[in-house]
């Protein structure tokens, strides 16, 4: 445990006055999250542009009511929201990064109760957004706003950030970052919206996989065939989408397109080894998401797979009758969505080039296809030693009575990387989710437990960042 | 020509009245096609029940107006209307065979004009079951009608059965057709539910394709998972539904399904020749569907594979997120419909079993699958130099100005092999017609020519049965 002594020597309590608001404020905290939730703010749904707006005045209303110095800077897409504390001069500055925005609910008849009605099942709030990532930014929200209100002052100056495209890949605030620099400077990025290692086991998040995603179009005959009078003359669309997915993936779980793996960044043998530590079940994974057993690349394990090794899933096919009964067509067209997890090094422009030939190579004759690229992001490292990832383990360890364990995540948060780039500044990834809380799935769920740890340990990171 | 010189030699003419009947009913046979087209009769969609039945009682009103003696009689589905004229001592029976229910309309978007409201454009009429089959059945119909009208007595008795389950497979006549034997007996069943060759090119159709239809049920994780933090370590259902797919073809468009050719009937070497001689351009066939060129199994003719050789197609395909934007998740299930054209000797049953075993084969580990096997039915084969084949080329070639081809047809009729089993009857195929008249797919249509010149044919065709 000689993290944990290292982190408690540096450990100390919060002023008394942030402490009690704290832990008068459960109540409120719990009310405000539930009342954010109900709104439907579904970036990728344009009828739902009105709800994704009324999230983001939500938010701004409540940050000026606390005090904070806010702005709303309007784009083409939904508004980025920034606020700060006051600058204290001489500690360093903290920015944290969220979204307001979040994944459709669909496919809606697997809630339990509807996605945008939260209700709390065991200790457990159930929405959609609940853990990616509203329920996870509010508790930095909650903690400088519970600072502000106690009359206490801020260790250090804290920034904040809140876009809403994070789920449709955070176009808006890509392009307008450069010119937000000076306004976001800091020394170090924020960002709660990803899930502890298992439940008590806290992590800090050092790394993240990129991504890229993708739409294919197969088209064949003009129209809708009958499949007895052109079956077996004429190629079938549907049948020709299959082969072309099914030759992007060998029997092994690898992913089979030329040069993919060429840029792949090996995982370094001080992380393979710190993960094999962490003592991983895979039957109790398996379980964990219903599924019979796992299933992935040969020769990695599954924390290996998750984080650091680059991934390809279909996420929606379409073809032909899907309705009710049979319908004997040979369909005119078949189309897929999908997307890839990368590691460091992998390029999704170079990505994008790939697959575009193996398309080729692998089209069937008589058969046209289109490929859609729709957003892509390079992956993203963390250093697991810098002074902010031992003040979050102060932090984390004074909140959840443990000292946190030090992964990966292979989720993507797209902009972090850029700003590492543009801001040049550290990033620290602290996720108070769950693996089972279905971010992106139905039922999406949030412990209103890690909701309050989270915000005890937001309340104490800015502490232990000032005096680390 | 020695076929044409062969039929003129025993052809002749319509008794006057008939003919003049025939003449001036022109405006009257398409009006009541419009109006009966314009009852969507989709057997296949529970919430159109009651158009199913609107379409029969439509055709039972009629039949009975022009003095047929009809019954229809009641199933677990929809009704099998049964009618006829009067015995005449002495001369053979036709049973003519066709169905009062469509196929269903989607994809919606793709109708120039609405499947159910029937529009004439450039002298072909534009709805569903325009050719499948109401077009078709009903110049069988209305030559007998006029043939009462006239005064004049059919030269053979003419009954009539009429199903609402055609597309779906037939289930409640195939169960109903022993009990019915003695009502339906019969020397030939004459069906017109397919094309001629070509415009200007009738045919006789001597085989049709058998049919084998499934649903298949991929699953996976118990619900929807976010492919970042799953992606790679879960195996996903909608790539291991598009690996058992592409599974069952392979690159030179022969089935990969173990042991399905084993009981395939080769094609007589009589009739390879024969539908050599017919000429058809592949440049052109490819063209008349908008695909840009044709792909089938390798070693065959378009027309053999269309017509003699086995054919499995995707129907439909569905899995995860296939709305608007990007939902990058794992799905928890998919799911595919397809079928197989079967040839002589095929038996649908085993097919199921040999689908079975290559799913097990072929399933990747942490995926479930269910296959649900809908209908199936063998394929059927009719004697080119019958006596009926030789009549019906006298009457086609007084309708249509030249004598018919003798061609097979990748379509499927799964009632008829039963017919010849319990019925002990000849088959007669007359498809009034063509290939690019879109049966099953969006603006079916059917040329009033054509309708017109089979009804005349079809009047003609009872006199030259009576006579040959």
């Amino acid at each position: 445990m000689s993290q944990s002594e290292q982190s408690s020597s540096s450990a100390s309590q919060l002023p008394a006055e942030v402490q009690s608001r704290l832990d008068d404020g459960k109540q409120r905290h719990e009310a405000e999250l539930i009342e954010w939730l109900k709104i439907p703010s579904i970036s990728s749904d344009s009828s739902r542009r009105d709800d994704v707006h009324q999230a983001a005045n939500w938010l701004l209303e409540k940050m000026n009511a606390a005090g904070l110095q806010t702005e709303s800077i309007s784009t083409n897409g939904f508004p980025l929201l920034v606020a700060s504390t006051p600058p204290v001069p001489g500690a360093p500055v903290a920015l944290v990064y969220g979204h307001y925005d979040v994944q459709p609910p669909e496919p809606l008849d697997l809630w339990t109760s509807p996605p945008f009605e939260p209700v709390v099942r065991d200790g457990k709030v159930f929405a959609r957004g609940a853990t990616d990532d509203k329920g996870q930014v509010l508790t930095h929200i909650h903690s400088v706003c519970d600072w502000l209100a106690s009359g206490q002052p801020l260790p250090l100056q804290i920034k904040f950030l809140i876009e809403g495209e994070e789920e449709v890949g955070s176009q808006n605030l890509d392009d307008w970052l450069p010119e937000l620099a000076e306004k976001l400077a800091c020394d170090v990025v924020v960002v709660s919206d990803s899930s502890q290692y298992a439940p008590g086991r806290p992590a800090v998040t050092c790394g993240l996989r990129g991504i890229a995603t993708y739409e294919l179009f197969v088209d064949g005959p003009s129209h809708d065939l009958h499949s007895g009078s052109f079956g077996g003359a004429v190629a079938n669309p549907a049948m020709a989408l299959c082969q072309l997915l099914a030759s992007m993936k060998d029997a092994d779980g690898k992913i089979a397109i030329d040069g993919l793996y060429d840029d792949v960044a090996p995982i370094p043998d001080i992380e393979r080894e710190a993960w094999k530590q962490l003592g991983a079940d895979d039957e109790e994974f398996a379980s964990s998401v219903g599924a019979s057993k796992l299933h992935g690349e040969a020769g990695y394990t599954t924390d290996e797979r998750r984080w650091a090794r680059p991934s390809l899933d279909i996420n929606g096919l379409t073809s032909g009758h899907q309705g009710e009964g049979v319908k004997t067509v040979l369909p005119a067209k078949a189309s897929a969505k999908f997307s890839f997890r990368l590691v460091p090094n992998q390029d999704p422009k170079r990505l994008t080039g790939l697959i575009e030939s193996h398309l080729e190579r692998h089209c069937p004759p008589g058969i046209r296809w289109t490929l859609k690229p729709d957003h892509g992001a390079g992956a993203m490292l963390a250093d697991a030693n810098s002074r902010y990832a031992k003040a979050a383990s102060v932090a984390i360890e004074q909140a959840f009575g443990t000292p946190p364990v030090m992964i990966r995540e292979g989720g993507s948060i797209p902009i972090l990387a850029r700003f590492q780039e543009v801001l040049d500044c550290d990033c620290l990834l602290l996720g108070w989710g769950q693996n089972d809380d279905a971010a992106h799935s139905p039922n999406e769920k949030f412990s209103l437990e890690d909701f309050h740890r989270g915000i005890q340990a937001s309340a104490s990171l800015w502490q232990a960042i000032a005096s680390a």
